[in-house]
């Protein structure tokens, strides 16, 4: 079976030049239908395909999927049902939507059942996120935040050159585009002041990531060698990994960043398959000096993914503050996986593990306001006369990834997050 | 409802007199029939007693709890069921096992379905645990860390006294009391050399703490106080947060530990309630200087919980080499959940939060083998003529926890783990 849907075929849903969503894309997601049942879909076009629906009427038989697999809240059980499987049923599905194929086509009468519009529908959490770790794997990010508040000749800590630096993030906080998230409330010290003082974050930053989802799970004991690690990865999302920079500034000594990081951590709502996005392999960076062997890979594992962020300040119009590269990380998800697995550490389906924040070389690609600004030097302007170190209020933060070559457009969709000002009471519980 | 049951109640199981299951614990577990069925329970004295059956016969009849959620993997769903009607549950339990109860007690033909030798059985993992965080709050310990690897003048950072501190821990490497854990593998670089090398660690170390497990779900966005936070905690754990120290030394800046954690983590099967507590709570130390407003508290929020290690060579008997008490937390647990969710992050069921590192004032006292043999310059002697700065392989290390005054002893149990040899091979996964 080919892991690449071939460039030349073409749906019988009409496909837009600039989608994101033509039929060698296939990505997998959960919506909810009109009814209120959450089911697993992919898309083509505008179209939000009922996986469910599409089973029931027998158009899946044979591949070994249950029809009610389908009916579920989460991702986690197809994609348990391994890579192999989830291949053959893209294969099935491009068959399905292929132009000369009339089994479908040609039956108006169901389209109905399968076929949403996707601006009608909403989308829910793809999978359930058992752990999720944030890596720290592009160098120019890396080197930006150390010229800032370390050493501008020491800017890259000992170990970065030798190891995909990461940490545990937290799970629960992890929800899907379309957040509306409250400016977090925390402790922060400024220079100047003795004392630390409580009250809404001044700094809330988006962070411009792309987040591999894995689809296996190994037992605790068993590490995944480089060459074993793409097996192991189900797909990848866009990420906004929030961030409160006065919050973490004060607490992130000596155990890393906590509060700063877990009021909210936003991801597109499709996975997109590794295989979709072979066409778009790339060689990265020449690492240098040489990795330890457990880091060493063949092949590439970088991938030409095109990142955009915009700000959308309220009734206001978007614009652009950041174009940047996935193909950029010096550290890849082979790596990374490598890594997080050499001890022994298990992994299981639907954990996530974010690139952290990918920056390119000119500040036009930085991938987060802190860099872009450059520590609140170098405000932004907004045509509506405001300038941005951070995010302010109601400000709307839009993340786009695409690939794109002279046939084909592979695209993420977005993910979309929404600042709203603090809460002003502590709590909302009623006791039991 | 009192939430105490009455201290001068008496079971009809027999109970020695160190036990630390008395009819006043009544903890919560999960074990596995003979059958192999995982099952909820709870324990007296000696005996394990299924919950399954207990309903299925009819003795929590009125309580609310359909039979079929006894019959579970994990508590998660009895603890979703709340605080009030556990606590209700825990009462009807004593009642049918005190003394003068003949319901259950003069009819031993169904005893071989309820009640289980606890040395019999296999205790399962209590929890399917979400998201882990690990506090730093005992102030012995952290100035420990701060003398030996910082400066002996300025040993606790400036945030300390602030909050309490805590990162993100890894849920999946969680595991239950019985736990066989292979030496992890990883980059360490020694002081005096060029570059980092590969290899299994050569500093595993135990860590003594206590976690709470989260029994209620509040919204993204929504803060828990100090006084309302032991409404949302069900009951507590033993923990024994294995570490790498030779590994966490290279990797932790600036992000804090990662893969010097998550090799293994292991916990206690039985959760004692907060209730099974309530007679040794104790004031804490005093907060100097005064700590914000969100971190007051009311009340007691310590519990006097005597803590106890110990290390088994193979074949050699176990030598005690700690014995440390949970009431020396600096931030009691009240104060750790309020600052969790200060900033609005969610909490889940299952959810645990370790204590970090117990140490007391003395030697004797101190949680871990880094601050016992003083990052190695002051061996343990064992009785077979060995020393120990770490852990060696095959050691098992062994903690107990019990709380204990002139009428009363509650325990905890005991939370064991072996540490196996580095496995040779680093992988063992096969392709799909």
């Amino acid at each position: 079976m080919n892991k690449v849907i071939d460039p030349s075929l073409k749906s019988w849903i009409e496909v837009n030049q600039d989608s994101d969503f033509p039929i060698q894309n296939i990505p997998f997601g959960i919506f909810k239908t009109p009814g209120g049942d959450s089911r697993a879909a992919t898309r083509i076009g505008d179209k939000v395909i009922d996986l469910y629906s599409l089973a029931l009427h027998g158009f899946l038989d044979g591949l070994g999927f249950h029809p009610d697999l389908f009916k579920c809240e989460t991702l986690n059980a197809v994609i348990a049902s391994g890579k192999t499987a989830c291949r053959a049923l893209r294969t099935r599905i491009a068959g399905i939507f292929e132009q000369s194929n009339p089994l479908l086509r040609d039956h108006p009468e169901i389209h109905g059942e399968i076929l949403f519009l996707a601006e009608t529908i909403q989308m829910l959490m793809p999978v359930k996120v058992g752990d999720y770790t944030d890596f720290y794997s592009s160098i120019e990010h890396a080197t930006n935040v150390g010229i800032m508040f370390r050493d501008p000749a020491n800017a890259l800590l000992p170990n970065w050159k030798h190891m995909p630096v990461g940490y545990h993030g937290r799970s629960s906080s992890i929800v899907v585009s379309g957040a509306e998230i409250h400016r977090p409330k925390g402790q922060t010290k400024p220079d100047n002041a003795e004392l630390p003082e409580f009250g809404p974050s001044r700094q809330v930053d988006f962070e411009l990531e792309v987040a591999f989802i894995t689809g296996r799970q190994p037992d605790l004991g068993t590490s995944v060698t480089t060459a074993e690690a793409e097996d192991h990865i189900f797909g990848l999302v866009l990420f906004n990994d929030l961030s409160a920079r006065d919050i973490q500034k004060w607490e992130y000594v000596p155990l890393g960043p906590f509060l700063a990081k877990n009021f909210g951590s936003v991801i597109s709502p499709w996975i997109i398959t590794l295989d979709a996005l072979e066409p778009f392999r790339v060689s990265g960076p020449k690492q240098e000096p040489a990795v330890l062997p457990y880091l060493q890979f063949d092949g590439d594992h970088n991938f030409d993914v095109q990142l955009d962020v915009l700000i959308q300040p309220e009734n206001q119009r978007e614009q652009l503050v950041c174009h940047s590269n996935y193909k950029y990380m010096y550290w890849n998800l082979a790596q990374q996986l490598a890594h997080q697995t050499v001890n022994g550490c298990n992994i299981n389906i639907g954990d996530m593990y974010g690139s952290g924040t990918i920056s390119g070389t000119t500040s036009d690609s930085f991938g987060s306001m802190l860099e872009i600004a450059w520590k609140g030097t170098k405000p932004v302007k907004f045509p509506d006369g405001t300038e941005r170190k951070f995010i302010h209020d109601n400000d709307t933060i839009i993340m786009r990834g695409y690939c794109k070559n002279e046939n084909l457009r592979i695209g993420f969709g977005e993910v979309v997050t929404k600042i709203l000002p603090a809460t002003i009471h502590q709590s909302r519980i009623i006791n039991q």
